[in-house]
């Protein structure tokens, strides 16, 4: 089965500061399991240079793809693109098109400089849907912007080049607790190794008490197993199957 | 002035593969940033023990203090107890007290093995508010579990333990976009470089373009920053002051 891993750092003093709510991790999250990819690692470190640096660079070693969400803009806190150049020990240059689009936008009103023209040596550029900004690559990381609009806009545009087979999910849920279920989950297991299975219990919900989640790529093997744990849980315990 | 430095790990497949959106980090973000605790990174990390020993371990050793979410129930995939062994290169042991506790919770009930009563060898109990069960430590690691019910108290009852001085926050609104305003939040900086100052930009807001941050655990020194730069931004562009 073909498998596709994948990180995403958000860098967000304000998100560790409780300020806002991260949407964006959030909404990759469900993209990119959509398209059968392996996200890993989800990391939000402060708009600092050495922890994104690290962090950066730590996940482009181990993972296929990164994605990085925020610290893109025109001010002081802005410095995703120096980090990722220190990540990789490149320098900071000016990318002409870059240049080019930010002249344009900025033609009938006061230009920023070129602080958001400079990109890591060696990054190249990917169209990014309607939106005039292409989004900035460096080897396999993908430097996002962290307002969720354009955010989304520009990861819709990139999933295209990471798709996976896909995962094929069922799902149990039972009246008993994961006490008197964790003998019946380690037997599947046993015997289907592979088999990605979840439990989720839930406390003071009237339907059920846990959630368990099957999921494969192969949707045969996912079909024996989740036969498998049905014939293993007591009958009067199996609540709803999805 | 003092600083506590904290970091949140969560062990979350559920949340790395989109089935949920974290809440407890987000409950976390508002408690520390409340009294004063500097939460400098979260990460999540999947239901595997190299990844989630990998992240304590170094969290441990970088911060004063790191809080873990999930894996500590009785099914297969509740592997941080283990992982935090692994991070401090401890045995698994069974805590005495912890049996005690679950053989009272399961008296009338199938007993689900002493699987629950395990934890790295020298971690210690923590009350946790009216909750049967403590909150077991090891180090300067909190082994909390991630059902948000249980992670709220749990978390509310350690917080006495990190209170540190607070942070006094003034904001400023602009109806200018961070390109016209970005070099007088450099000048500002050069005036005061240990104020924490974030910018924010919205699109399609009516209100305003740019949310300003300004933040110092000196009241002081943050008001003499927060003038500075209402002096140094064009009247004209300040829509409002918090």
């Amino acid at each position: 089965m073909r498998e596709h891993t994948c990180a995403i750092v958000l860098i967000g003093n304000e998100i560790l500061s409780g300020k806002i709510q991260d949407s964006n991790a959030y909404f990759a999250t469900r993209e990119l399991r959509q398209i059968g990819v392996a996200l890993k690692r989800i990391a939000v470190v402060p708009d600092e240079l050495q922890p994104i640096a690290e962090e950066v660079a730590r996940c482009a070693k181990q993972f296929d793809t990164v994605i990085t969400s925020g610290g893109v803009g025109p001010t002081h806190d802005d410095i995703t693109m120096e980090a990722v150049a220190i990540a990789f020990g490149r320098e900071l240059v000016v990318h002409p098109e870059l240049a080019r689009v930010l002249g344009e936008h900025f033609a009938d009103r006061r230009a920023p400089g070129m602080k958001m023209a400079e990109v890591p040596a060696g990054a190249v550029l990917n169209a990014a849907g309607d939106l005039r900004f292409p989004t900035v690559q460096l080897e396999n990381v993908y430097i996002l912007p962290g307002i969720p609009q354009i955010f989304e806009i520009k990861l819709k545009s990139l999933l295209g080049r990471f798709a996976s087979d896909p995962y094929f999910i069922r799902t149990i849920y039972t009246s008993a607790g994961e006490s008197v279920i964790a003998e019946h989950l380690n037997t599947c297991l046993a015997a289907y190794p592979d088999l990605l299975l979840g439990s989720y219990p839930k406390i003071s919900h009237s339907e059920y008490r846990v959630k368990l989640t099957l999921e494969s790529k192969d949707e045969a093997y996912l079909a024996r197993a989740f036969n498998r744990l049905l014939d293993l849980l007591p009958s009067e315990v199996v609540v709803k199957v999805e």
